[in-house]
């Protein structure tokens, strides 16, 4: 299949929503733990988690601007400052699907789906307990995309638990910790390591 | 394992970048392919590539600064306003990878890794033959990340080529196009679709 971008326009708004979501390849599936300032837990699944650097640990994600309907997640660590970032293993895909699902602020999806609200070392905001692989994030600043009004949400790693078997041969494999990646908005892949390279220096370029 | 930010800040430098690089999850496995004024091309492997909206349809993906090493892709959108993101397969993972050795900006990563330039459609741009899932893109701005000195690089999508059988029961098959992700710096997993949900609405919640 082939389109520009006029046939792309042209498309029926929840396929082009489809297509495109999915176009960028496989992303990382994770929920975001919050909390506000009159203790009401959310919980959201995001397919938008980005790497930004390592020096500090800074991670990022995209949210749409906080309306009374979306945007409790960033809407709740403007007020705390704190965040946890949960990846989604297989055995509770569903429970982290139905997050997406647009309950008011007072409810809170950490108990409308099913799953545990858990608090690591005092850190503020709740991890998700079924999940093995689970980042504490402090709130650093909000970009600007206008391009579209979306933003660009950054946080630094403070706290960082896996589970000692995702360490193999000194680095972290994501078929031993269970991870799972997204296309689209709604479909949910089983990963299998196919192979591992070396840093790529220019003198150990292999002959193609 | 568990870490605090003092304890990752005194990790050894290649253990700390390859566990952050890591901590978010799966990552999409993209090669961009670009061509400067002098039309020497370029071809550079990317995790960083994310969905940032559908209406107009833009992606980005995060670039460290040009350098005289470093930056020749984004260097090179600069200069003619137009790249391609190309999905790595199983088929090709080994000659993905090696472009991310460092090369002179003289040397084509094409013809160093052997794989092949596409002109489609007099798009200005070179997609990768080798890849079935490709999308032409025009650069559209830069935002700085003041954080790290990064930046994020927005593009809207002008042209979309994907395989027939990619598309099935109305959604694209990341399994079925042969979709490849990425953990860290160098490891390459498939994709094994487990489930499908529908668009999660408030009064169709499953008990959990």
């Amino acid at each position: 299949m082939q389109y520009d971008k006029k046939e792309i326009d042209a498309l029926d708004r929840v396929m082009r929503l489809k297509i495109i979501n999915s176009v960028t390849g496989i992303k990382p599936g994770n929920l975001i733990g919050t909390i506000n300032k009159s203790k009401n837990t959310n919980l959201a699944v995001f397919s938008s988690i980005i790497h930004l650097g390592s020096n500090p640990s800074l991670l990022g994600f995209i949210s749409r601007p906080t309306t009374n309907d979306v945007g409790h997640t960033l809407n709740n660590i403007k007020q705390t400052g704190y965040y946890t970032i949960n990846h989604i293993h297989s055995e509770f895909v569903k429970k982290a699907h139905y997050t997406s699902a647009k309950f008011p602020s007072n409810v809170s999806e950490f108990s409308a789906c099913g799953l545990s609200e858990e608090y690591i070392d005092g850190f503020k905001a709740p991890f998700v307990k079924e999940s093995t692989f689970k980042i504490g994030m402090r709130f650093k600043e909000v970009i600007d995309i206008k391009a579209n009004g979306t933003v660009l949400v950054i946080g630094e790693i403070e706290q960082l638990i896996f589970p000692d078997n995702a360490f193999v041969d000194g680095d972290i494999d994501l078929e031993a910790s269970g991870g799972v990646g997204i296309s689209g908005l709604n479909t949910y892949y089983a990963l299998k390591k196919i192979e591992s390279y070396p840093y790529a220096k220019l003198n150990e370029i292999p002959q193609f």
